[in-house]
């Protein structure tokens, strides 16, 4: 029997059947504003509460403001990083420019694989690891597609490689159907879908475990809200999305 | 608690549960015809009302017709251009060939977005801006769709730097849906969206917000008008736009 | 206050509450078969019969073939052309391989819009033109999308900078969407579609004023038939297309 | 008052309010077995019967096979051909690999333009055609769609200054809106569209009149028949085509 | 009057009202699983209890599955092709690598079009054979859409040149609308659609004519089913398709 | 009669009124988490039981993982690979870079399809398989969609010629429909699908046969489920998936 590792979004383990199984590689898939990056932090902030150290790869944001958009949910890491039960990859400057090096661990060239996995696996080693978060991994291949499931498969070997479970952030536009990719949603152990839909003009959130790898999980479509504490699920309730038809 | 800037359009602030929380870098996006340029024009007026510095980079009018079209709703920001409470960048006349140069700030070629945000950071310096509009920013990227992440993270990244809260306008196609594209509606800190649609024969104005970095926010769409002195937002009605299928 | 042009159309000046703001550049947006080119022709003799001079871009026709299609609807020019009322530029025959020039303004290179524009300017100055009308836009651009924005705005600029109302003729495909492409449809001041739909059986003419800087304008679809007299438009009557949902 | 051109297909002129205006360019659309050929064949043998002189343009049919199919509805050409009031131009073999050269007009080479225009212009001439049929022009532009416009320009253009009126044969794929593409479809006099739908199982023939230069015209689709002696076109009835969602 | 050629398949003669008008190509389309190939084999056996020859050229299998698969439909040509009623044309190893050459009619290079023409035109000239399928033409052009037209062209003219009565075998994907691009839907003499769809959770079997020069034919589509004697076609029977919309 | 292979899935050989006949190669298609590598290891795990010698080959993980999977659903294959009735080959970390060789039969080089289909003859010569499971066949052809046709032709060749009963796993897109592509899906001798469908906010399994050849099977889509031992299927139900209209 897999062992399981606690999310600490309240109601997701139960959506899970327990956690995620140890290990996996999840893609946790959703357009603007679905609320990927609050879940994957909040995903690394429970591991800390329960002494399994995180790293957060940061490809969309600064490090600082990252710190500061966690500190805003409750979730201050600070502290822990100097613990050494978390830890930041500065992936976000080399994609806008040079700045003066504030982090400790830095990718500098991301059109160099090799090299984030490099500092990834320096990262996870120092501090021991048990999850990592990268957000998101679409930044990686956005203008090449044909390099995404290379890059996934890579990822996903080293992570699972050190032991470390994994959530994959995977950008999609508004409304896009699929999860990523042919080449990304196949290659991954677990597909998590974040989904905000207008319905009757109203913006109503839900998520629907996609696959799992190693459990069984809900195999329904789940709502839940962003509160000033981060995300709540609601395990016994499902949305319904209505049939809609919209101008295409 | 992150501080504020009131939008000064009536409604809007209460839709956003109090305004825009300072430094976020909000895209404007709608098709053509729906008020983008009101709508942000209208932002800068009343952060000029309330003593706070805005810039508006042109790049679809001439700045000449700009000030014209905002005298139009009573907005005449010359006096204020010359108290230093208003600057015009003008990233028009470099689009359309050189032109005499009747402005302070402005944009030689569009293809450079170094000297883009060099010009950009020089005004905001120069006058303490806290409000800044790039209406749009889709004309920075429009032949070159791989660059647009990196503008706007570059973009974005200037402007939370220098403390300013801005308005990205982004121009999508009429019934188009998305936001203009994934590497840009991922990169922003909040996403409004406005629409005009054909219902029974008669066309609707309505706005959404559909995410917002710092801030809860109605989650319902609002029917707006546009008056001749400015947009009026209803925050207490809720637009359903009835199913349509059109032909594709 | 900005002043008006009156379209000469019946019923048209009242959808859009007046006329078309003066130095407004409108984009005429249809597909095949819905009217375009006799609203346009329409809206010069309007110009004429109150003392305006307008000028006929031709790209689509020979000119003299125009001069009788106008005529064929009672607008004969060419008494106007020896006052100085009226004049064409002949955009045509540059197209479809060199001819004998009977035409006083003619363009030899359409793939040059510098010297479009020169005879352009040349011809408005010429008569001091009040009206113009490029039929079409479209074939300034055809075969170079990615030109197309600043085709528009070039012209836009040529336009209003010599005081002119324009109407640029954009041609979309049958059933298509939009008003012809972002980089057109976001730069000009006002956008009019017509429209002719075929429900239950038969042929349906209506009009959509979309956006029109500088005035209020009517927000219905309404119905307008072609007689052989120009179009007339019923500003009290709307048109309400069913919902359709076709092959794809 | 332009004159007419009676299409001798029984009940088509009723449709046309009297025929086709002289010199007319019309676009003939529709998609496999809609029955294009045999309207447009028709046409021709309409003309012989009234004594005006006509010219088929094979690009899809060998031309003896043409003259087999049209003897097989009673339109046995080969006496007109001898009094000089029916020619075949050969644009077919010049596609297919080079044969022994029967036939009077031939085109060697399609990539050509000019020698196909030369090729049919002197056809007119000789023989004082007063209808053409080019079936189809889409060949002509097949596999250089950028090309579509110029072409049908060009042959508008020649056919108009002869005097002569046109069908231009236009192949659509089945279950394809629009006529042809943007550039074809706009440049034409007139536009007439064929259709054979599957509607519960059966298959229905119709027509519209889409567009027509120079004449008024029935808005309706209208049901017809294809019989052993040609097309009949029943001017009174509607056919509704039910609203129809397909797969994609 | 046109001689007919009998397909051999029950019930499929009297959907055309007689069978095949002699000489004509005619496309045989459908998706996976649709039948065209035991539609095509049965095709070719009924020849051969007539007394006709014919010949079966192999893209897609090895000639010897292809006769073995039609030996278990109890159409054993072995007999048949020593006493030259029957021909295999192997042009199946050629696309997947050089193998021990076992086939009389032999096609070593598929983008060579003219050995394709030379080797078939040989076998039709040596058992004199009235009837060809080619299963599949597809395959001829897969890597080279805009070769269709004109590889299509060629066969005909071959086959119709030789007297001979052709089945081009079309594949489409599922689901796909069209018959095979229209460079090949416009050039054949006859279409014949095969579709197999999911209708309430079964498939149901079914075709329709949707073209074909030289006769009349039912204008409905049939249902039919695959036996273990072949296909079995109910010209009584007629399947009304529901309404479908699907995930697109 | 063709003799027939036991899946060994509870349920699936009565829906394949027997089982899949032997030497043909089915094409397996699913979207992600629809369970296709589940069924095929199943597959495989159904002949060791019989006593019929399995491959699979592994592109899409590592070797190592894949017997983990299986021993998690009680198919621990580690003995029956010493006993020669099972063998991997290692087709993964050619594809993500070089590892230690522990497997046996290893590809190097993923574009070689030559050396593929060396080491697979290999491996099923050496122990006298009577399956293979190559999971997936897509990967082989991800970034070069011309090849496809042609590799599947090629292993579909090699599979049949030495008397193998073979799956290809294909991937698609989440609501793709089709089964990987027109070279593919043509060229296979039977096509399973495996769906994944969400239903009034439920996900739902199912998988319908869309072609087999050499038997009959059946003609309706069956629900199945994933449980803790592996696929059942449920032959004597059937599931009707709603219309669903979806935002595109």
């Amino acid at each position: 029997m897999v062992g399981r590792v606690r999310t600490g979004i309240p109601g997701m383990d139960e959506v899970l059947h327990g956690g995620i199984p140890e290990r996996n590689v999840v893609l946790l898939s959703g357009g603007p504003g679905t609320g990927k990056t609050i879940f994957s932090q909040q995903f690394l902030w429970g591991g800390i509460q329960n002494g399994e150290p995180g790293i957060y790869v940061a490809l969309e944001e600064h490090p600082l403001q990252v710190r500061g958009n966690m500190a805003g949910f409750g979730w201050d890491v600070r502290k822990y990083e100097e613990e050494g039960l978390f830890a930041m990859v500065d992936a976000f400057t080399a994609g806008v420019g040079k700045s003066r090096e504030y982090e400790r661990y830095i990718v500098h060239d991301l059109t160099d694989i090799k090299e984030f996995i490099d500092v990834l696996r320096t990262a996870i080693k120092d501090i021991g690891a048990k999850r990592v978060v990268i957000d998101s991994v679409t930044t990686l291949y956005i203008n090449k597609p044909a390099m995404a499931r290379s890059v996934v498969m890579q990822l996903k070997r080293v992570l699972a490689g050190l032991g470390v479970t994994g959530i994959l952030v995977s950008q999609i536009s508004a409304g896009e159907r699929g999860f990523g990719g042919p080449g990304v949603e196949h290659g991954v152990d677990g597909i998590i879908r974040l989904d905000l839909d207008e319905i009757d003009g109203k913006l109503k959130r839900s998520l629907i475990v996609w696959k799992m790898r190693g459990t069984s999980h809900s195999m329904r479509r789940h709502p839940f809200e962003i509160t000033d504490r981060g995300i709540v699920v609601y395990p016994d309730r499902v949305l319904m999305r209505k049939t809609v038809v919209e101008l295409d």
